[in-house]
Parts: structure tokens; C-alpha cells; sequence
């Protein structure tokens, strides 16, 4: 298996991201590297080369740079020719922790959607809280799309399901949609036609609405949604963990003696609570829908995460699930056609 | 001023809704009370009737009941009762903890829309952490419409406003649009919309597009975003706090000893933490965009919240800012019509 790495993404690019390249290859001993970056830049960095082909990528695309338009025009750009290399059959796989809107463009543009897939669900995993029997839960689309169709919807349950299958090993993973209440009748007339299609669809193990105030205690496996409310449902529960801990960590600061030594005995327990919430450790978000797996972590990541993603990417590309996501589109193609028709 | 009491409604009613109006009573001179429930069961918990008038209402709207159909057939429930004698001028607000459906077709089948707007907006406060000019921050709407067009938004804009300046006394609040990107141009079609008609407006300090993960930390102090998107966010932020306090006494119970004791001296903190989280203390979530203001609370409330509502009440109506809604819309009606053709 061979992955392309966009070397000039995030933040602590490319230091960070050569380190978690080593980091991966020494743990994965069946991973081959395409690396993409500036040459002057990423060489001196790269201590050991064994399976890690350093290429040439003159051009950068920023994190501010306007990303369909960076996509057409930097050719010569890590994110490009990282995607181009994937389309080629050069490579199995793209990671990038860079421009989160290029990386989708260049999914979507050079490496291509799977036949029948109308638009791919960006996926992110995050944490289930104290249930003992699970300990996660992925959800799509968290923003690769802002214009969704209840069709898209639809289609981001059979992708998500599969997701659930092959990377979190979930066998029948329960399916809910992201609704303002559990009962069928919920939402506006799109959600109830989301609702009422995947019910009758055999192959989902559909579990009906849920709230967004449950996904952390577990209401779902696999919770789909539209890329908007999406984006903004993950935001809010990262944004509220973020806000709490600092909080709480501002009252021990700014309480006596006996605060501070309660914190100091305190300080394994806080560890766990951040490393439960801290969902990087889950790998990057994945644009499911794809004939490869594009797979982008957050700018901030640093050289575990980059190795943690790419434990992941390996699992995905080992269960075939893109291969299995073909297949089913393939098969249900006259299926998908009607389905399509009835929920304009 | 008189307010209009459904006492049957909320996990505790009647007994500790009654409990709470007595403590409003005893702490605001200037109120007066209509209390409607069935008298059986409301007499005996009465304990001093001074300023609180019961009124026989034989029929109740339980939490399970459809709410349009319950508040169309039943005509002697006390939600309906309440809201007919503000509709009739006996009462100023009206005030439930009951099926929330029910609180919000009362309130607009009968109490009624101002003159001009589209839709009421549910407006919730929540807190701001650790920044200190800013302790809350209004959204609407949470939840009143599941179906929102632009037009409406824009409009909550400008109830949101008023409530921030006449709850919160922030003079001149800034507004910003739920959006999942901070950019002019994030978002869908409506959205981008949205931004541009608030920005085009001199009498709204439009601050932009805020993002959810944003929001405790004061990104704004009015959002406003459309019902669907809000509710997702307001039960996002609600349970993303609540599991975090519960994994971090679940890991304390699960710890040693130090861990226990750390707790022991942590109490203060967390009780700090906990009733800044609280927005109940922030009282309820009113419905703005009617004539009069229809406050409605969690099902779970208690006495002490109750009370709080009740003070919050007090001031929206000493604010006349459900007049001033009146007033604003009356002088603008061909603004609004040239706005709404234009968002179309």
C-alpha cells in the first residue's frame, strides 16, 4: 500500500508531518510514502528515506489561498500532484493536514467520486463518553458541502455504514439522522423524506432521529446529517469541550490553597478527560464517496497525529471499503435512479 | 403588571411551579398573578393567595400531546386559558414549563404575531466563560421553525436586538450570523444572503458570520440562525456540557484516593462551574415576535428557576420592548416588503 503526502500542509508543515511520516513507516512495515513537498525544504528533514520517495513540489497552496481556484491553477503543488498521483494508480491514498477546502477540491476534482455517488460526505470521528460497549461515532457531512439534497443524505448512510464496517469494526453499526427530535414526524419536509427513505431501506440498520445533545452518549454509530448543520454541530461540541476545560481549569487558577492541591491530585484524571475528548487521536476526517481515501487532519496536527492518521488510512485501505462502496453503487444503480427521483 | 401562570405544565407542576410563583410574588412587590390549573390540585398548594389569582382550567396538555391539535380542541387546558387572557388584555405575559409545542402554537395562534413579522423566533441565553465584559449572549431562533427563510433570519436580527438591549442592557450589541465559516462568503445561498441584507442594515451592528465553536466565548451577543440549525447547536452545547461533567466525576469516582480527595477540595470549583453552565439561571426561552411575551422553561424546572423567569419577565415587560417591536415594524413595513421581495 502506497500513500501520497501533501508535505507543506498545517501549521507545523513540514517538520511535523516529515516526523510523522518516519514515525508511521517505522511502525507500518507494509506502507510505502509518495512524499510531495519543496525539495530545499523537506530533505534536510527526512533522516531516513527507506520507503519514503521524496518528490518535488515547487508550489504551496496557502491555508487563505481560494481553494477551487488554487486547485486549477497551482499545478505544480504538493495537494495537486499528491491528488494526481492517486488518480495515476501511483498511490492508494492522499493525506493532507493543509487547506481544508483544497484538499476537498482536489478530492473531488483529480482523484474523482465513485460512480453513482452524487456528492462525497466529509467524516469525522468522535468520542462516546462512559458507555462501556462503545467508544466512538462517526458523522457526515461535517462541511464539505453547504447545499445538501436530502438524496446526498441518504446516500452518506450507506457510505457511513460502510465506514463504521471497516475502520471501527462495528458489524451492523446503527444509523441515526441528526434531527431537532426523536420522533418520526420531526424536522422540516426534508428530514421527514430522510427519515421516511432510509426506513424503508433494508440494508440500513436505521435507528430513526437523533439529537445532537445524545451523540456523545452514544445515540448512534453512524449519525448523518447535511454538511451544514454538520459543520456547525461539530463545531459546537468541540467549541463547549474546549470552553469547559479552560474554564474549569480558570476557577482552579483562581481558587485557594486547597483548589490548587485538589488540582494537583486531580491531574490524571483531567489527562484522561482530555485525551476522551481530544478526537485527533481518532485519526483525520475522511471524504467518503471517493474512489481512494482522501483523508485531511486539523492544521494544528503535529507527528502522532500524523502517524495515528495513517494507522487508520491503512485500515481503510485494507478492508477495500472504497472497492466495496463501488461495487454497491454499481449494483444499485436502478435503485439509487428511483430513490433520486422520488426525494426531489 | 399581571402574568399569565400555566400551572399544570414542567416534570414538577403543579406543585413547584406554584412553590416559585409565590417566591416571585414575595420578591417583586409590583407583580400580580393568574394562575391557571386544575383546582383540586392547585388550592391545596397555595399557600398565601396574595396578588395570585387561581383560575379553575379542568383540561390539561400533557408533554405527549400534538401540540397544534391539543391547543385547537382543548379549549379549558390551562396553556390555552393563559394565553387567552393575555390574548384579552387580563394579563401582560404568559408564562409555562409545559409541552413546548403547545407553549408555541398558544402563543401564536392566540396570543399572536406582531404586525410585520413572519415568524417568532425562540431566543435561549447562554453563557459566556471567562471573559469579563460579557457574562451571556442571546440565540435565536432555537427551535420555533423548522422551516426558515432568509427574511426571518433577518428579522431576528432585529428582535434580537431589542431583547439584548432591554434584558442584557447591552446598548448597542453586536449581532452575528450562525454560519459555518467566518468569511463573507461561507455558507449557502441563503446564508450568504442573510449576511448581505445585515450587513446592508445601518440600524444593526452586524458583526458578520460567527461560528458555533465560537459562542462561549462570546462571539457575539446576539446569533441568530435558522430554527433547525439552532436547535442542533443549543443541544450540542447542552450535551457536550453535561457529559463532560459527568466523565470528569466519573473519573474521579473511578480514581484513587488522591483522586477523591482532589474532588473533595475541587467542590467549589465544580459548583462555580456548574451554575455558570446553568442557563436556566438565565431563566427561559422566550418566543419574541409577539404582542406579548410568552416565556417558556424546561420541563425539569424547579421553584428557584421559576422565580428567576419570572424576574427576567418583570423586565422584559418594564422594557416595553414587545411595544417598541411594534413601533419599529409599523415604521418600517416598506423596508421589510422590499426586503422580503429581495430575499425571495
Amino acid at each position: 500500500m502506497k500513500i501520497a503526502v501533501d508535505a507543506m500542509g498545517g501549521d507545523y508543515a513540514p517538520a511535523e508531518i516529515v516526523k510523522g511520516i518516519e514515525l508511521a513507516r517505522d511502525a507500518y512495515p507494509d506502507l510505502e510514502f509518495l512524499l510531495y513537498g519543496q525539495e530545499e525544504q523537506v530533505k534536510p528533514l527526512l533522516q531516513d528515506s527507506t520507503r519514503i520517495e521524496l518528490i518535488s513540489a515547487p508550489e504551496v497552496i496557502a491555508m487563505e489561498d481560494e481553494p477551487v481556484r488554487a486547485v486549477r491553477r497551482k499545478k505544480q503543488s504538493s495537494i495537486v500532484l499528491a491528488a494526481t498521483a492517486v488518480r495515476e494508480g501511483q498511490a492508494d491514498a492522499f493525506f493532507s493536514a493543509g487547506n481544508t477546502g483544497a484538499v476537498l477540491a482536489a478530492g473531488l476534482l483529480i482523484v474523482g467520486r465513485i460512480k453513482g455517488i452524487d456528492r462525497p460526505g466529509l467524516t469525522t470521528t468522535l468520542p462516546v463518553l462512559r458507555k462501556p460497549d462503545q467508544s466512538s461515532f462517526v458523522m457526515l457531512d461535517v462541511g464539505a458541502n453547504a447545499d445538501t439534497k436530502p438524496f446526498n443524505v441518504v446516500q452518506y448512510a450507506i457510505m457511513g455504514q460502510y465506514y463504521a464496517q471497516s475502520v471501527m469494526h462495528v458489524s451492523n453499526p446503527r444509523v441515526g439522522l441528526l434531527n431537532n427530535g426523536t420522533e418520526a414526524d420531526k424536522g422540516d419536509k426534508a428530514h421527514r423524506a430522510i427519515h421516511d427513505a432510509l426506513s424503508a431501506m433494508d440494508e440500513i440498520n436505521f435507528v430513526g432521529n437523533v439529537e445532537s445533545r445524545e451523540l456523545l452518549n452514544g445515540a448512534a454509530d453512524v449519525v448523518v446529517t447535511d454538511g451544514f448543520t454538520g459543520n456547525a454541530t461539530l463545531k459546537a461540541i468541540e467549541g463547549t469541550a474546549l470552553s469547559m476545560l479552560k474554564l474549569i481549569k480558570g476557577e482552579i487558577m483562581s481558587g485557594g490553597l486547597g483548589g490548587k492541591l485538589g488540582a494537583g491530585l486531580l491531574k490524571p484524571v483531567f489527562k484522561n478527560v482530555q485525551s476522551a475528548m481530544d478526537y485527533s487521536q481518532y485519526g483525520g476526517a475522511v471524504l467518503l464517496g471517493l474512489k481512494a481515501p482522501v483523508v485531511k487532519t486539523h492544521g494544528s496536527t503535529k507527528a502522532p497525529t500524523v502517524k495515528n492518521t495513517i494507522g487508520q488510512i491503512r485500515e481503510l485501505l485494507a478492508s477495500k471499503s472504497a472497492d466495496q462502496l463501488v461495487t454497491y453503487f454499481a449494483e444499485h444503480g436502478d435503485q439509487m435512479a428511483t430513490l433520486k427521483e422520488s426525494l426531489k
